[in-house]
């Protein structure tokens, strides 16, 4: 009963050898050879099974709403107050932080935290510890926004319908170094990155950094909201299911069935490492993601087939919809998406081919080294506690007529339907071979396609491998 | 006489709250406001002085010269190996990585160490304690170098005469992913960066990682060999001098009243912290430097000059020359200068404005914020036991005819005036205001500046603030 003794304890400091111990997991066959000295030596060692869910970073979850009884005089007070107007990605931004997903972060981030976040990916903690912090959360104003805050300490920020959503308190007004702050975080400044060009480019000139009072928690009233658990919902639901181990796996694209086979081949291991309940977070992400990704709504019918069809076992799979916008930052970015999860309660993540990559904007060429994600995730600092799982490819078997790990000495079998393949298959209403996807999920992705108007489908970019 | 007592202990792991102790050094007035939560605490602290000195990166210092004996050997061994040839300044990175000042590198990094440096800057050890390494210290190679070097598992290196310089063992040949590695390290990948278009562009595709051997010293025979102290030779000098603090100066300019102001400045503040005898290292980069940076040996006939006519006491000064090529990175830069440092057994570090910096190669502005050197460095992984010293920035002061601290309460009274306006009255043989270099320093460089043919002077660019 040891998964049912969920407390939040406050933070400890551990020593660093300790936890490498259960960073890798010893038992998974990697599929590159990870010689990195640092940790090499954490894969002779045993996985220690801890009691209980992993704390968050930081010891203890931030979250940033106001009380019930103090929403009216907060909203008299942002009367009062100079305005901020956030855009439809700043909201998702403040419903991250509102959570906890950024924990220890209590707001959007001051100049200290921005250039810890761009240099070291990683925010060390006053006892001298690190928590990993990889995409710089901030909040950009322009020049006429600036003057308008004037002296104040303290601002109200508004979607953009003019409702209140927020107060930031105690600010801090500091240059944004766009450049500087898109060649740190991509590693290329070249134009079409669709986060840059959407949030970057046309934005201010400063940022605006401060501590948040969010007057409500974020909802998007899209029929999705049952799906969205906070961290301490999912926490939760983790321990109403006796969970003793939580792997998470995130992902922006439909499932199919290389993908359940891996969480499934998964479980199975943590089984086998002694685990006795193991439990799949299936965490699609549900904030802006580019134009010719599948969109949120498509995706979640997609996955829910998926479990109807059974491929999943809904048993020891819990859907959730991770609030997060996508930066499309590779080795950068898949830092975030595991340490967001170390606070919703996972301690094993999944990573797999390129996380977070997607085509260079002007080169012919993945934009990334497709193993320096699972690569830099493994000696990221801040992220000890968290036992990286690298994905083993799986491809079409052709003589299993299944998806199936890649076996190759015998490559000739395998057939790998690209990302582009598997879209213009559902585009032209065609079938992937069998075994590929349930057809319940396949059905949503043809549907989704037939959706589109022409004119949608010619506008679609050239669309990356999944 | 506890400064006396310089052995070379085995690496401790330390408490990171204690180090954090003696980062900054409470009694200095900082000239901004560095409001970083994770560091304030330590202003309040007292410095802790320790007995010896401060104890290199790793726990000690690397040396990778073959010994005499084995010399032969080796270069017989060389023979029948893959060559790799190296240019000038990759083996300016040999002299580096020979005699420690990059402990605990053992040689050019592998993908694991150039991903942490990339990301990171910094290196995980064994113990899971991190050293700081914020610049790429790598071997790049073509296709047609890989291709030669096949199977083996070590190269032999000559340099531009096809003489042997070292041999790297156990190698690692991995991809060169040149616009990620310039946009992570410079923050920006505008044409015309100087270390980039020297050394990246043109190079090869492949980065080789190894450990070195290498067969003998490194000497430039250009006269100035004598102030090429390694790590281990500062140690001893300081050692000899009974120092119980080392402050270190970079610089790669000549030498004003400015920098000497703060350099006894610091001095006179040490003692009334409690110690006995601090030492200065003023120690001027004698790697690659841009075209328009007045060249090491001027540089080093004008230091001479400043101690000659006893702007600088000998006695407390040690004159030595950073081996290290010049990246141009800024607050990235910084990092490597001062963790460069600790390991010749520098316990402070004194910091100015814009350090590494220069003007951005495109836009008509720095390329750095001024301010974020400073602030990146004080909160820099593995650079906790260093005692940042921020810069008080000195001005020309009308009214006294001297270099002076700025007062910006009369700042009508202050002449900043620039490595540009510098410069342009040594070209046109004309004096800067009385006090504000030595006669003798100043000499030097109007000898420079004539020695130059009027083609070379039509072509430096235009130069950067010193």
């Amino acid at each position: 009963m040891a998964s049912t003794i969920f407390i939040q304890t406050p933070f400890q400091s551990k020593s660093l050898n300790k936890s490498l111990n259960t960073h890798f997991v010893p038992s998974f066959k990697l599929p590159v050879s990870l010689s990195f000295k640092p940790r090499t030596a954490a894969f002779s060692k045993r996985v220690h099974i801890r009691a209980g869910l992993i704390e968050p970073d930081g010891g203890k979850l931030v979250d940033l709403h106001v009380s019930e009884p103090e929403r009216e005089l907060k909203k008299r007070e942002a009367a009062s107050l100079p305005k901020v107007k956030l855009t439809p990605i700043d909201v998702q931004w403040v419903h991250v932080l509102s959570e906890g997903w950024a924990s220890p972060l209590t707001g959007f981030m001051r100049e200290s935290e921005f250039l810890q976040t761009l240099h070291f990916n990683s925010l060390r903690l006053d006892d001298g510890s690190f928590v990993n912090m990889s995409v710089p959360i901030v909040l950009a104003i322009d020049d006429l926004q600036k003057a308008s805050i004037g002296e104040s300490d303290r601002v109200a920020l508004l979607d953009s319908d003019d409702k209140l959503i927020a107060i930031l308190t105690d600010i801090e007004i500091y240059k944004h170094p766009k450049e500087e702050r898109i060649a740190r975080t991509w590693g290329t400044t070249a134009p079409g990155l669709p986060y840059v060009e959407e949030t970057i480019t046309n934005a201010g000139n400063w940022l605006i950094g401060g501590d948040l009072e969010v007057i409500a928690p974020i909802k998007y009233n899209d029929g999705l909201d049952r799906f969205r658990l906070s961290p301490v919902e999912l926490r939760k639901e983790f321990e109403r299911r006796n969970a003793d181990a939580v792997f998470a796996f995130q992902l922006r694209n439909p499932v199919h069935n290389g993908h359940a086979l891996l969480m499934t081949d998964t479980r199975r291991r943590l089984l086998e490492m002694g685990y006795k309940n193991p439990i799949l977070l299936l965490h699609p992400l549900g904030g802006y993601t580019k134009a010719d990704d599948v969109p949120l709504s498509w995706r979640m019918k997609q996955h829910e087939k998926v479990l109807e069809d059974g491929v999943l076992d809904p048993e020891t799979t819990v859907v959730s919809i991770f609030p997060s916008p996508m930066h499309y930052a590779g080795p950068t970015e898949v830092q975030w998406h595991a340490k967001a999860r170390i606070n919703a309660g996972a301690n094993f993540y999944i990573v797999g081919r390129d996380p977070a990559g997607m085509g260079h904007p002007v080169e012919k060429r993945d934009l990334y080294d497709a193993d320096h994600g699972k690569k830099v995730l493994s000696m990221a600092p801040g992220l000890e506690r968290l036992n990286i799982l690298p994905f083993r490819v799986a491809a079409y078997d052709k003589t299993q007529g299944k998806m199936a790990f890649f076996d190759p000495s015998r490559a000739q079998d395998f057939l790998f339907i690209s990302g582009t393949k598997m879209r213009t298959l559902a585009k032209n209403k065609e079938n992937p071979p069998p075994g590929f996807m349930c057809p319940g999920g396949w059905e949503v992705l043809v549907e989704y396609y037939a959706s589109l108007t022409p004119l949608d489908n010619d506008r679609i970019p050239q669309p990356v491998a999944a």
